[in-house]
Formats: structure tokens, C-alpha cells, sequence
């Protein structure tokens, strides 16, 4: 597979192009501070999520590998994404990618009107979502570690294979939801589709997939136009854009994942003694 | 730990005391066909959502390990829970305990009023039972399976510590929504408290601690007035009960897994080779 050299860099600590715009326009005091770290996906996250559902917040780039006492403090494992609301006294914190995503999901519904989810008259469609994100959490997220962590050519066969497969999968979950007609469980898997609930779980990943596992691993995301132009429209939706930085700090970033050296992370330490992630 | 020996017993097909009052109360055609095990907690799961929720089910008992078409055609793991939802034309399924519930709980809000969840304008409590059922999936419930699974007393050890870790951290998570005064993320955990969603979560397995772990691994629940009376609270609730069968059917039904006989299950399996539950 990858034949490059472990060359040492270190994962960085500021975004860089459209994302970097992003955070200089959030800068001032907000009541959401939103606790991000520039590489990571399940920030990615719930930093859509702020910017699609239009909620106010200012960004604050932590270092999760130094755990900062303030990161800490709203988020227990000193795991990001982080958010700590001032409009509570004191201030409270809340952690966790998926939870975030919900608390922000009924917060818009609430403020913004804005909303990632179909309406809850719209049980079913919801539902289907609902086992798309099941699919991508426990499925698809820890198949993308341990393919990017393999290091041996069979393990890396295997683990490719794994991760492709899950791709496979989600795309069927988009063709169960097209079969039955349930177009509001399609997002952006649609031509004339919008930002879903379901591109927001993935994205992160998705992206990471076509340049990190694209240099580390050589590999292709799937073939099929249908798969292609469902992650184009992902890739160049201005909201999901605007949260990505340049390309050589997620190469940079993940590195020390594809040379899967001791310690990188929780996430990388839960993946190489077979528990579930933090 | 446990000197007993495996005796062989199998697990049961049908259920037993309360339990059995309910299936037969629910033997009708009705617009959901509820796909259940009678041992099983993920199925207890959606059934006491079922009960609590006034939702009308037809409850179906089927074989887990056998995969019947049936089966397979509303939940294509062939795990239960399954829901076969005959308001459309073809019925459809929907598979996934924790998938089943978010449905539920948004088919009683449109139909029968009834919730699990605080409303949606207290989006703070809600976030604080996502933390609390994001605990339960992905640490308590995997705790659960690695102890009963555990052969040697080393590991039996451990595990046990590891459970009962899990178990304090529920506690904590309680905790933490009484000291900071938002009684609605407290559920039974407060004396005068209704069954909340996290109680359904986490109940089964709660449950099952009191009769499976405390005869096969000698385990007791955790010191301490609070967790006692919450657990009384629980145990005692008249929709958790009436879907609970006699304790022998528990420990007849999960002997195998306190063996770790081989191929017991996919849950088994998974905890077995380091894998995410299935």
C-alpha cells in the first residue's frame, strides 16, 4: 500500500483556507463558545451543524491532546467538540458530537427555525435517517480508523476492503430511502437535494477519506456516478466548504495515525485494543 | 467467581409471568407487528417505549437465531427488535433498538401525546439524557456482556470493575443534572420521578444485573440508598414490569453466555473478537 515515510510531523493546531475565514468571522464573544480543534471530524460536525442551523457561537481551537483545564471543564474525557453555554450562570457544558448535534438540532427548532432533520410529523423518514447515522457511527467511523491504522499489507487489505463495504452499505441505506420514495431521507444524495442530517454524520469522514486515505492508502472512494456526484455536491456545498481547511493540514494532521505511532489518540488507542470509541 | 457448571440450558422462546399477561393482551392484528425475544433486553427496550407510549402493537415472538424471512425482511441482521409498520402499502420495517425508540417517540407525538423526552423547548434536559443514554449504548451495555463473558477469574475481575465503574458513572451522570437542578433529565432517579427515556435505556441491563450477573458472577448492585431505591423504583414500575418474565427464564436463557459457549450470539461474537455490538 502506502509507500511513504513516517516523516514526524505533528497534527496542527490553527485552520488554514476557508476554514480559517470561518473562524475569524466567529471570534467574538458568543453564547455558545464552541471548543474545535482544526483537524478533527467530529468537530467538523457539530460545526456545520452551528453553521447550517445559523446559531451564534465563537470558535475557540483547543489542543485535545494537552487537555486543557478549560476544555475539561465542558467536556469530562477532554474530548472535542466541546460547547459551553453562557447563558446559563455559571456556565454549563456539553460534549459529544452526536449529542451536540441534537442539542443544536432542537435549539434551532426553537430559534432559527432552521432544521437537518425532517419534521416530526415525518416519523418514518426520520427514522431512516436515524439508521443511516446508527450505520455511520458504529459502522463506517471505526472501519475508517482501522484502515487508516493498519499497517501491515494484509491487515491493510482487509481493513480497506471493511471500509469500502461500509461505503457500500451507506450508499444502500440512500437506496432503500429512494426505493420507498422517502425523499426527505436523501439530503444531499439527491440531485436537487439539500444539506441532511445523515451528510453531517458522514461528511467529516467522507472528506478525509479522499485525501488522507486517498495519500496514505491509495484509495479510491467508490466507483459509480451516483457515488461520485452524491460526494461533489457534499464537497462543494458552501456550508460544508466553508468548515474545511487545506488539504496538507489534514495530511499533515493524520500522519502519526497512518504510521499509527503509540499514543496518537483516544480514538487511535480504542481502535488498536478493539473497544468502542471514547 | 461463579462455581456453578454449565448445564446446558437453553434459551427460552416464550415468555413467562407478566410478560406473558402482556403478549397475550397484544396477540391482535394492529397497525404495528412488534418482532420480540423473550429474553432479550434491546427488545425489552422498545417494548416498554411500546407500553409507556399507549403505542397499539401486535407482539410477535420470534426466534433470534434461527433468522426466520420474516424476520429478516423488517431487520436484515435478522436482530431483534423489529418493527413491520402496516400503514403502508407494502408494510415496511425498521430494525434497531435505539432507532425504534426515536421513532416512537415521535409517533406518540403525532398521535397519542405521550413522551419519553422532555419537550423540545427544553432542549438543555434533553441534551443531558442524550450524555446519559450515549453512556448507557456505548460503555454500560458492552460492560455488561464483557463480565458475563468473562471466563477467567482475572478477567472476571476486571470486568466486574469495569461494570461496576459504568454503573457508578450512570450515578454520576444523575449527579450531575440534580446539582445543577434540571429534574426532567432525572427520570425515576428522583422519589417522585416518572420513567424517563434513560431509565428505558438502561434498564434491561440493570435489570438482568439483579438476576444474570448476580447468580452467575456473584455480582451485588451498588452500595448506597440512592441506587437501591432507584433501582426499586424501576424494578417496580408498572410498565417496566409487565414486560418483565420470572428471573428462571433470565437465568436459563443467558447461561450460554455466562459460559461463553461459542457462537452464543452476534452480541457475543462481537464482544469476543473486540468489536463494536452489532
Amino acid at each position: 500500500m502506502s509507500t511513504a515515510k513516517d516523516t514526524g510531523k505533528h497534527y496542527r493546531t490553527e485552520c488554514t483556507g476557508l476554514a480559517l475565514e470561518t473562524v475569524k468571522q466567529h471570534s467574538e464573544p458568543a453564547d455558545i463558545t464552541f471548543y474545535g480543534a482544526c483537524f478533527c471530524p467530529f468537530v467538523q460536525r457539530a460545526w456545520v451543524a452551528l453553521e447550517y442551523l445559523g446559531i451564534p457561537y465563537r470558535y475557540y481551537e483547543v489542543d485535545p491532546y494537552k487537555k486543557p483545564q478549560e476544555l475539561l471543564e465542558v467536556s469530562p474525557k477532554g474530548l472535542v467538540p466541546g460547547l459551553k453555554l453562557h447563558t446559563f450562570h455559571p456556565p454549563r457544558g456539553l460534549s459529544e458530537s452526536t449529542v451536540i448535534m441534537e442539542y443544536l438540532e432542537d435549539l434551532a427548532a426553537n430559534t432559527t427555525k432552521h432544521a437537518l432533520l425532517p419534521p416530526i410529523t415525518d416519523s418514518y423518514a426520520r427514522a431512516l435517517i436515524r439508521l443511516q447515522s446508527d450505520h455511520i457511527n458504529r459502522t463506517l467511523v471505526p472501519a475508517f480508523y482501522r484502515f487508516l491504522q493498519a499497517q501491515d499489507p494484509d491487515s491493510q487489505i482487509s481493513a480497506g476492503q471493511e471500509f469500502h463495504a461500509a461505503l457500500e452499505d451507506l450508499a444502500a441505506h440512500f437506496g432503500r430511502a429512494e426505493c420507498e420514495g422517502v425523499s426527505a431521507a436523501l439530503g444531499l444524495w439527491r440531485e436537487d437535494g439539500d444539506l441532511s442530517w445523515t451528510d453531517v454524520m458522514a461528511g467529516p469522514w467522507l472528506f478525509r477519506a479522499s485525501n488522507v486515505l486517498a495519500h496514505y492508502r491509495f484509495f479510491t472512494l467508490p466507483e459509480g456516478l451516483k457515488f461520485r456526484a452524491y460526494l461533489d455536491r457534499l464537497f462543494n456545498h458552501p456550508v460544508f466548504k466553508r468548515t474545511c481547511s487545506t488539504e496538507d493540514l489534514y495530511l499533515d494532521s493524520y500522519e502519526r495515525y497512518a504510521w499509527n505511532r503509540p499514543n496518537t489518540s483516544q480514538v487511535a488507542n480504542a481502535i488498536n485494543s478493539g473497544r468502542g470509541l471514547p
